[in-house]
């Protein structure tokens, strides 16, 4: 993964404002924090997309083209002279992907001369908020599936070029498998795949569809049932299961698309069952979501598998997370000045000063998060949760392969105790301020209020 | 835009179905319409993304290292080798970008062996449905902004790398501007930006950072006033506003970017025209969408802009459009076998043959559209609005340029009904099928129930 000629990929005010810093000899070091004000579903978020950023930050820099067009647009010749020669020097603290993140918590915290962490506000927002969306959706999808295999095959309905994100966060989510094939090449994330029901409809008759595609996937045979008739299809599944038998292979599978599946499931089961090949699995797709998945297993689906695409590639019902990018702190040549923003709307306010999360441990399972500021410790078995990645522009973090990210992804889950870990009517995770944070906090609140602007 | 090694972003099953076609040696010609089904909301579809299939199509082959990838996976042999010699062959009609199109309408025909008609069904998904979903989401909230600009800035929240076909949509749906720098080089789409809160909070005093600004960009000043408090930021803006006048020079403009911004634009425009500054603009964002600037434009907000992002990038509440690729003729040597799908539901059924759409027109306004077969001719004032664009795998449309597709789009719409623009509640619009269309489906329809398969 390289990414170049991404300089550009910012909004415009960013490097306006920086023209406005450089030309007014305005350049501080500035903290900002990446954090969420809300989750849009469930109590908590599974962190995803830094990968992105690092490569991102790696190569930060202005190619000749972007410079010309820029000139264009009417900005400052010096200023282009001093984007020639950009590189991001600051430091970045960061929790790595496959980590739980909960509401106001820092999940990326940078501090570098605002010109530089102002610039880079945009990107870390558009990879952190899909990323982390897809990932939080996909491992409610898994839990829901209790164990049972998700197949993501999103790509159709995935916003455009946005797939392969999907799809990786997708999997460091907890889906077992994708349809998207160049996910499979450059990611390496296991590719599976059935028939559609044109391919059914093609043939004159449905078993014609069914037996061409045995022959050709013997060992790896999956067939649509519910093109015409679903438990007629499974009738005639079963014929050419029987075949594959009489010819030394086994039917892996057959997937249900529509109507009724709890019901429809049990019955496709006892057809296959009476055809002694209760070895062959029953795959459910359909427009599926967490809730339908848990709505039909608790109805008695008989599923051994499902297949999700749309609202887990798109996060649907809500399709952005609200992350935000927001200046904690600012130092000059005056010292540290700690900055928030208040608000009437208590959940818009901010939290000053350069901050760290530790999470709290009790008999192996999480039981609550302090917010604190980065010199102060906290008593108990607690662990800092995000850790340097960037120093002096340097990357001083390996990406784990994605497999590890996925497996650090399902042990963080399985701390989180179960009742935070539902799909609805959550209770709220408690994250605390330290003593130190809240002292900040009335400190800088008195003195916003104190001083006539 | 050049797109090359996308031959694999397409689902494993296109590939197990080809295989599984060449082996059975079972490759008719068919014919495949890519429609949509339901409307997310309002009553019409604003067409785009045709750019992005021609792209593909022209480019569609598979490189050496999807072939390693693909044996490793354990593709036949012989099959990859025909892999290797991959050409699309076919023909395509399809409705141009920016054209209006409604429920079941055959928006792209493609007609090929059917082993290439398929191979495309997922690119070709991908990008129509969400170019179209977000350029008619577009074309709504333009809609409601009667006529003031409305720019993009939805990077920060668009699905990751699906942020430039995001602004391409976003801008032929009759956004103004982008904040989106990158898609201002690679497209020519006209950037707009102000300064962010950030910006504010980092100098000490709210009228150092609005001095600062005005000093770096004179010419072109925009002002965030809410900050600390909007009306306190309007007055301040104001004694900026006279200090560039001071200077020959001119205010731009203010944003908003939360409270009650019908009420409060009030105020605002009240304090710029009491300075003698009524020509400064005021600009209105923050969360929001076509229903919220109905609203407030109805409240009588004193707004000459809005800046949109989250929900117009991901179209939100409904992130992605129902558009779906289904089979509607097969050609084999016995001839030409329509092919039609049943189902209970009837929106899901889908219609047989060779399909064009005539939209009929009197005294100058959109009436009603006619689905006819492709040989078929309606009364009236008619035009067909799919075009060849495809022809025996050549390309034989050429692309106008974002400008002119922007402008189609607005005639076209402006063409449409009233009645069917408004934003809520709107009526559906008539779309007919011709006696020869009804004819068929009638046929099929019998067959297929006569049939026993």
């Amino acid at each position: 993964m390289i990414l170049v000629g991404e300089a550009l990929r910012t909004d415009l005010y960013q490097l306006t404002m920086m023209q406005a810093y450089w030309k007014s000899g305005h350049n501080p070091i500035a903290t900002f924090d990446y954090f969420v004000r809300r989750i849009p579903y469930g109590s908590y978020l599974l962190v995803a997309g830094l990968a992105y950023i690092l490569e991102y930050i790696k190569n930060l820099g202005f190619e000749e083209d972007d410079l010309i067009y820029l000139k264009k647009q009417g900005f400052d010749e010096g200023f282009l002279d001093y984007l020639k020669e950009f590189r991001f020097t600051g430091d970045v603290l960061a929790m790595p992907e496959g980590e739980i993140a909960f509401p106001r918590e820092p999940i990326i915290r940078v501090t570098a001369p605002i010109m530089e962490s102002q610039l880079v506000e945009t990107y870390l927002l558009n990879k952190m908020n899909f990323s982390t969306l897809i990932a939080t959706k996909a491992s409610r999808v898994a839990y829901a599936a209790q164990g049972r295999p998700v197949a993501e095959f999103g790509l159709r309905r995935a916003q455009g070029d946005g797939h392969l994100e999907a799809t990786r966060a997708s999997f460091i989510g907890g889906c077992a498998t994708t349809s998207n094939v160049l996910a499979g090449k450059l990611l390496g994330i296991p590719i599976s795949g059935t028939m559609a029901h044109s391919f059914v409809t093609s043939f004159d008759q449905e078993i014609d569809s069914f037996r061409a595609y045995a022959d050709c996937f013997p060992l790896n045979c999956f067939l649509l049932i519910d093109t015409y008739n679903t438990l007629e299809g499974a009738r005639k599944a079963a014929v050419v299961g029987k075949e594959l038998e009489a010819r030394g292979y086994r039917l892996v599978g057959v997937r249900l698309d529509s109507g009724d599946i709890a019901e429809l499931s049990g019955k496709v089961r006892e057809i296959l069952d009476k055809a002694k090949l209760d070895y062959v699995k029953i795959i459910a797709s359909g427009d599926l979501n967490e809730f339908k998945i848990q709505d039909m297993l608790a109805r008695g689906a008989k599923v051994d598998g499902f297949g999700v695409g749309t609202e887990l590639v798109t996060g649907k019902p809500n399709p952005a997370l609200d992350g935000i990018y927001k200046l904690s702190e600012i130092v000059d040549e005056r010292g540290s000045i700690p900055k928030m923003k208040l608000s009437e709307e208590e959940f818009k306010a901010t939290l000053p000063g350069r901050k760290t999360v530790f999470r709290v441990y009790e008999d192996d399972r999480i039981m609550k998060d302090i917010m604190a500021l980065e010199d102060e410790k906290v008593p108990g078995n607690a662990r800092k949760v995000p850790v340097q990645v960037v120093e002096k522009g340097e990357i001083v973090f390996d990406t784990p392969s994605l497999k590890e990210i996925r497996e650090n992804a399902r042990k963080n889950l399985e701390l989180l105790p179960k009742v935070y870990r539902g799909i609805s009517d959550t209770p709220q995770y408690p994250v605390e301020l330290s003593l130190g944070l809240k002292n900040l906090r009335e400190k800088v609140v008195e003195k916003i209020k104190g001083s006539i602007r």
